[in-house]
């Protein structure tokens, strides 16, 4: 369906590996430096598609993919959940008692904690990516320092695992997005089907019982809320928009009516598109 | 009311200007690397009280604080609204042409973009804190080197502000929360007066309808949610604990009905104190 999709760090990460899981082995892939270069990558034709961190188990929402949903016009129109094994990568033949420093993504390293407490001979460096930082130990040819990264940035610089599974927390996922223009949406939508969700993003009016009028547009159809979380509105302090994960496509009638029912109290509702649901 | 308050930054930091806010000018105050370290002094006794920086109407919120106020047995007994005005501090007599590098924290480097991008001779480095970047300036003695930080900074170490009021929106603010034990706590209830708030932390049950059903307790009472944040539930992926703010005091009796229906619906509904609302 797609050739080639835009991802935010380096190939043998961890969107390289949920590209490849909603796209195929073979889909191509444009790493880029930032959340802003993967937005504009697609915006500006440069690649038909993107696959975009939205949440993470532990972690939380990835506020930047939040906020260029909202301020971009690409539609989701899929997701998949990845399990995040972190693993202690290096150049083959280090030995684990001469490393000194190790790199990756800050998040990384917050999940990591209990395994470089027990290292404590190790200092930790902050980097844009996990796979990125792979990359960066090979080209260094440094058997003094490693990197925390998914099994797959080993594999694709050529590294050597030397510990596994050194995460806080075994039950670990993160949630992606497929993104696309509207136009490219409108053609696959036909192609979906089984069980879909909806993303939708609104503000409530700033009086008492506004958030819970809105919900009612779901409640009271019986359709399920997967996700609430709110981001600021930059130039009105304490004001809120909403992202809502919600149950059914936009197409489907009750959904469509639950959506009317919003638009009759807030002010901006906009659906940010409908997809299968991952399993 | 407390002599020395821990804050997470240097003196001359934001958090460092909110505790003089909350505190009076001659608050002590013990400067903390991270939130880690400065919800640690409070519980092992060092200090009486911390201020902890929330929320931010440009950023959203500050998710380590959340996590460490649930996880915490430390209670909320005020807050404070600080305005954020950012400005380029340098050497006394630094020519902002001879400036290469600019040094701050990354949120306050993301809040003057197009500052940044209109010196695109500047590289930008990301360091702890604003006000840590002034004296890491100040301290190397480079006139090729400045920080982004409040003017208060600039005061504390004698240091030249170039520029003032870079940040790209002006309507920028910040909320810190004191928090404190719950003997201090206790103590110091009977002093407060005005319009309180609350902070309440509940969980939902993993069913349709359950968010709706948990902010009836409150919209039933027309009790006003001014902040709702969700936070995922480690080891539950796909689950969420929420940490609502209510107009009210946990003693007032309709605010204590709602607590007590909230109750009914969640396993866990815990109170991070009442305190007096901010105007």
């Amino acid at each position: 369906m797609f050739e080639t999709v835009a991802i935010q760090g380096e190939r043998g990460s961890f969107s390289d590996a949920a590209a490849r899981k909603l796209l195929g082995a073979s889909v191509g892939i444009l790493p880029c430096t930032t959340f802003d270069d993967m937005f504009a990558a697609v915006q500006s034709g440069r690649v038909a598609a993107a696959v975009v961190p939205i949440e993470n188990s532990l972690a939380g929402s990835v506020l930047r993919s939040y906020e260029l949903l909202g301020a971009s016009h690409l539609e989701i129109i899929g997701e998949t959940l990845l399990r995040i094994s972190m693993n202690l990568i290096a150049m083959p033949g280090t030995a684990i008692g001469g490393i000194r420093k190790v790199m990756s993504h800050p998040v990384a390293l917050a999940q990591c904690q209990r395994f470089l407490a027990e290292h404590d001979e190790f200092e930790a460096v902050a980097t844009h990516d996990t796979a990125g930082s792979v990359k960066l130990v090979m080209d260094a040819g440094d058997r003094s320092v490693a990197a925390i990264a998914g099994v797959e940035a080993a594999e694709t610089y050529s590294a050597e695992v030397l510990a596994r599974d050194i995460q806080d927390h075994t039950e670990n996922f993160t949630r992606f997005l497929l993104v696309t223009t509207p136009d490219a949406a409108a053609q696959r939508r036909s192609e979906t089907n089984g069980a879909m969700k909806t993303t939708v993003l609104f503000n409530t009016p700033n009086k008492a019982g506004a958030l819970f009028r809105a919900l009612a547009a779901f409640a009271l159809r019986d359709i399920n809320l997967t996700k609430l979380e709110s981001r600021p509105i930059a130039g009105k302090p304490w004001e809120y928009v909403f992202y809502a994960d919600i149950s059914g496509a936009a197409s489907e009638t009750n959904v469509a009516n639950a959506l009317n029912h919003l638009r009759e109290m807030c002010d901006v509702v906009t659906v940010l598109g409908s997809y299968p649901a991952a399993t």
